[in-house]
C-alpha cells in the first residue's frame, strides 16, 4: 500500500482542501474579535514555518509558545510542527522562575507570546540563554528589535510574516519525529516534559474523533475552553481541522458570561473544558435566563466530576456531558463517556477506546487477578502514551511495556474505568489508608457545597489525618456537622475528617484542578481559618 | 512515544478485553444458527493460529478462504492475519479456471472452505499444486484425508483445532507487513491482486470509524451483509471488534426474507451491503408488513444508486441510508455519505476524510485547474490505497503519487463526490464520448425500471453505440418509448440509445454489480432479446 506519513500537518491540509471556507473565531471577551477560514489560516501558517526557517531554526529545533487560545496560537502550532520542529506549550499561569527552567531543559531557539504575556516573558527571557528570537503574536510595534536584558531579538509577528514568510514544504520527515512538547503540571511531583511525536498525535486523533469519543464531525461548532498550552489542548486543535469542523477559540477569558456570549453568537455545537469553566457558564445562564440552542455536548476533564455535579450540569445546560479521563502523558486522552451513555454512571469516566489498554496492579506493580470491581494501581499501553520524560534516561514503563499513572482506579463489568483518587494522595493514618477523593465524592453532592477537596494534615499519633476543606455554593451556607454527619455510614468512622475548613475560593492550577499542595502549604502554615472541628472535637480520632 | 505497532489482531484482542461477551451470531437462511462472544472467538481465532503454524505455514504464507459470511470465516481471517499469515479470500462465484489461477498466482499453502463449496473445490484443488491443506470449516468428517485428484490434505476445522490448536503469540511483526490479499473483481479488466498490509487495514479502519462514517459503537448491532471476501467486507470484519459491536453474519443467504428475519431477531441498528439486497429486504417488508424497529442506518455501495432509489429506500426501510463509494484498491472506503447528509444529495457519495486524499485529471494526466463543478478523472491517495498490484513490476501511481481510480468524478463545492461512470465505459460514438451512466441514472429514475445498464454496441458508422438494457420492478411493465421520451432534452439527441432490451434477470457479478461485459458479450452473440429501438429508428442517428 502506499507510503503515508502520519504527520499534523495532514490535518490543516486536510481542512483548507476539503473545509477552506470553515472558521476558526478567536474570541476576546465574549466578542469575536478574528475570523479566518481553514484555506487561509493553512497558507498563512505555513508562510509562518518560512518565516521561522529564515530566523535559522532547523528540523527538531523547539519553539516555545506563551499565549492563549487563539488563531495565532493555532498557526504557530502548526507553523512548527509542520516544518519539523517542536512546538513546546508553556503555561502562562507557572512562574517566571519555572518556566525558565522549562524553556532552558527545552534548550528553545524561539518563542511566541501573546502581548498581555510579555510582562511575564520580560522576567523569563533574561535566564534564558537559548532563546534568540521572541515573536509577538497580536501586538503592535517595530518589526524587530532587541529585547531588553536578553540575548534574544523581538519580533511583531505579522512583520515577521511579511518579511520572512515563504511557501514551506510542510511534512516529508519519520512520522516519529518529535512535534510538541509539554510539561506535566506539577500539582503532584516537580513538572516532567512529555515529548509527542507526530505519529502519536496523529493516532490520538483518530482515537478522539470516533463515534463512542468526541464524535466531532464537519458540521459541529467546537468551542476548545482548555488551554492550547495543555497536554495538546486534549488534541482538539489537530481533531477540528482533521474533519474540518468550525473552531471557536476563546482567548484569555473564560470565565461565564463571555463564554456564554461567544458559544451563544458562534453557535457552538460541542464544548470542552474543566468542569469550574461550565460550572460558571451554567451559573451565568441561570442567573440570565439566557440558553445555547445550539449545544448539544459539552466535553469534561482535567479533574473528577461527581455524579450529582454533572447531572446538575446537564440540566443546566440542557445537553449531554462526556466525562473524560486523560494525562499529559497520555496525549492526553484516557477514557470517555460516550454520548450515549447511561444517566447512572457512578462516577465512571467511561471505556477505553482501541489504542489505550489498562491495566490495574497491586503496590509492588503486580497484575491483580481479577480486574474488574476492585480498587487498583492503573497503567496504561498504547501509541500515544510516553514511553520516557523528555531528557530522561530511563524509561517510565514497567516490565510489560505499560506506563503507571499513579491513580488508583476501578474498572466495572462493563469496561467503564473510575478513577478513585492518586495512588501518592492517600492519606496515611494510624498505618492504614485513607482515600481522600472517596471522602470528597461523597461531600460534593450536598446541594451546598461548590468545591471540595480533602488534604492531610501531619499528625503527631496518627501519623496523618485528613482534612475537609469546603468552598460552598454561590448563595448557600455550609453546615459543617451536617457534611460529617453525611459522610457517617459511607465510610469507616476512622476516615471522618478532623476538621472542616471553609474558604471563599479554592485555589486552582492552571488547569483548573484544584492546588492541593498549595491547600497543605496554607494549612500547616496556618493560612487556612474557619476549623470547625477541631474545636469540636467531631472527628473520630 | 511509546512503540505499538498497527497490526490488526489487536481489534479482536481489545473486542475479547473489553467486549468479551458481545456476540458474533451467524445466520443460515434467515435463522441464528450460531452465536459466540468475542472473548471466545478470540480464544478458538488464536488456536487456529497454532493450528496454522503446525501445518508448516510460517510468516507469509497464503491461507486461501472460500466461504461465506460466518464465524468461521472470520475465525480465519485472524487467525492467519494475527500469526503474519496472509489471508486471501476468494469469490465463490467466480469459475473454477479462474480460482485456480488467483490461487496459484498467490501460491497458497492452505485454503479454508465452506463445506457446501466442496464442489467447486473439487474441481480447483486438482489445479493448484503449491495446496497442501484444505480445511473444511462446518462440516463433519474425519480429522484427515487426502483430498482426491490433488496433492492437499482435507482437515475438518473442529478436529484441526483439537489435535494441533494451540495458544500463538498475535502480532510482534511489522506494521508493514502483508494481511490480506484481494483480486478485483474483474468487471472491467482482468483481475488483479491487491495486497494489504497491517498497516493500511487498521487505519482504514481508524478512518471508517469516525462520526461521519460508518460511526459504529459497542451499543450497535451490525449486519455484514457485503460477502467476506469481497475487499476485506468493507472493513466490517476489522471495525466490529475495534469497537466492540456485536456483529451479525449472515451466511449464504442474503433475499430479502433471511436478512429481514435475521435482522429483526437480533436487533440490527446498522446494515451495509449493495443496494440489490437492500431492495430485497424493503420488497419483502412491503409485501409482509413487517418492519425492523431497531435499525438506524443502512450503508450502501459496490455500484452507483440514483437518488430516487436512493430516497425510495430510504421511506421503505424508515432509515437513513449512507451512500459510499470504494474499490478493492482503496481497503475499500473512498468516501462516505455521513449519516446526517441533506436529503438532495445529487448522486453525491460523500466526502473523503482524513487519509484519502482526491484530485482529478484530464484523460493525460494533467491535474485540472478547476477541481469543483467538472468532470474529470478521479486519482486518490492515501496510507489506505493500492500502490502496486500483487507481483507487478510496476508502480500503479502517477508521478504525484496518485492512484488512477479509472473513474470519472464530480467534485462539488462541499467537496462531495459523484462517480459519473468508468472512463472506459464511455462509449465513443462519431469520435465524441457518450457517458452511459448518466442515461442509466435518469432511466432508474422511472419508477417501472428495476435495473438498468446502458452497453455500448459496435456500429461500423459511428463506431460504437449505446443500448439500454432494463429489468422491470416486480409487477411493473416497461414501456420503453416511454423511457426513451424521458431521455429527451436531459442528454444531447445523439446519446439516446438505439435500442432498448427488456430482460428477465439483470446479470450480476459476484459483489453485486451488474456485469457490464457479460452484457455487451450476450449481445454481440445475438443472446439478448427484445429489441425495440432498431426496429422502430428510435436512435437519433
Amino acid at each position: 500500500m502506499q507510503p503515508y506519513a502520519l504527520t499534523v500537518d495532514k490535518f490543516l491540509d486536510h481542512a483548507a482542501k476539503w473545509a477552506g471556507d470553515r472558521e476558526v473565531v478567536t474570541g476576546e471577551a465574549g466578542r469575536a474579535a478574528r475570523r479566518i477560514g481553514y484555506a487561509a489560516l493553512r497558507a498563512r501558517s505555513n508562510r509562518a514555518s518560512g518565516a521561522l526557517a529564515a530566523l535559522g531554526l532547523r528540523f527538531g529545533d523547539r519553539v516555545g509558545t506563551l499565549a492563549w487560545n487563539t488563531q495565532h496560537h493555532l498557526e504557530i502550532y502548526y507553523a512548527a510542527m509542520g516544518a519539523g520542529l517542536v512546538c513546546h506549550t508553556l503555561n502562562p499561569r507557572l512562574t517566571a522562575a519555572h518556566l525558565a527552567a522549562m524553556i532552558n531543559e527545552a534548550e528553545n531557539r524561539a518563542l511566541a507570546v501573546a502581548s498581555n504575556l510579555m510582562p511575564l516573558l520580560a522576567q523569563v527571557a533574561p535566564q534564558c540563554p537559548t532563546l534568540k528570537h521572541v515573536i509577538l503574536l497580536d501586538g503592535d510595534g517595530p518589526a524587530s528589535e532587541a529585547l531588553e536584558g536578553s540575548g534574544a531579538r523581538l519580533w511583531s509577528y505579522e512583520a515577521l510574516l511579511s518579511v520572512h514568510g515563504s511557501a514551506f514544504a510542510w511534512g516529508g520527515f519519520d512520522e516519529e519525529s518529535p512535534a510538541g512538547l509539554c510539561y506535566t503540571s506539577g500539582t503532584s511531583g516537580s513538572p516532567k516534559g512529555v515529548l509527542y511525536t507526530h505519529r502519536s498525535n496523529y493516532l490520538h486523533t483518530l482515537r478522539s474523533l470516533q463515534a463512542e469519543a468526541f464524535a466531532l464531525t464537519r458540521g459541529d461548532v467546537l468551542l476548545v475552553a482548555v488551554p492550547m498550552f495543555h497536554a495538546n489542548g486534549w488534541g482538539l486543535p489537530f481533531a477540528a481541522p482533521a474533519v474540518g469542523a468550525k473552531l471557536v477559540l476563546p482567548g484569555r477569558h473564560l470565565d461565564g458570561a463571555s463564554l456564554a456570549k461567544l458559544m451563544r453568537d458562534e453557535e457552538v455545537t460541542v464544548a470542552a473544558g474543566v468542569q469550574t469553566v461550565w460550572l460558571g457558564v451554567a451559573e451565568h445562564l441561570e442567573a440570565t435566563g439566557e440558553d445555547l440552542p445550539a449545544l448539544k455536548r459539552v466535553i469534561i476533564g482535567g479533574s473528577s466530576c461527581p455524579d450529582a455535579q454533572l447531572r446538575r450540569l446537564e440540566q443546566r445546560l440542557g445537553v449531554c456531558v462526556q466525562r473524560t479521563w486523560g494525562m499529559t502523558e497520555l496525549s492526553p486522552l484516557g477514557t470517555v463517556a460516550a454520548p450515549d451513555a447511561p444517566a447512572d454512571r457512578k462516577g465512571a469516566s467511561g471505556r477505553p477506546l482501541l489504542g489505550l489498554d489498562l491495566k490495574l496492579t497491586d503496590a509492588a506493580g503486580a497484575t491483580l487477578p481479577r480486574q474488574r470491581g476492585v480498587v487498583g494501581r492503573l497503567k496504561v499501553k498504547g501509541p500515544s502514551v510516553v514511553d520516557r520524560y523528555f531528557k530522561a534516561e530511563a524509561e517510565a514503563l514497567d516490565p510489560e511495556g505499560y506506563f503507571d499513572t499513579g491513580d488508583l482506579a476501578r474498572i466495572d463489568e462493563a469496561g467503564n474505568l473510575t478513577i478513585c483518587g492518586r495512588a501518592k494522595d492517600l492519606i496515611k493514618s494510624g498505618g492504614e489508608w485513607i482515600n481522600p477523593s472517596e471522602i470528597a465524592d461523597i461531600v460534593g453532592r450536598d446541594p451546598t457545597v461548590g468545591q471540595v477537596a480533602v488534604i492531610a494534615r501531619a499528625d503527631p499519633k496518627w501519623g496523618e489525618r485528613p482534612v475537609l476543606v469546603v468552598e460552598a455554593r454561590a448563595g448557600e451556607s455550609i453546615d459543617e456537622r451536617a457534611l460529617l454527619d453525611g459522610l457517617r455510614g459511607k465510610v469507616a468512622d476512622w476516615w471522618l475528617p478532623d476538621e472542616v475548613v471553609r474558604i471563599d475560593t479554592m485555589p486552582l492550577a492552571a488547569t483548573g484542578k484544584i492546588d492541593k499542595a498549595r491547600l497543605e502549604t496554607d494549612y500547616a502554615e496556618g493560612r487556612l481559618g474557619g476549623a470547625v472541628g477541631r474545636e469540636e472535637g467531631v472527628g473520630a480520632r
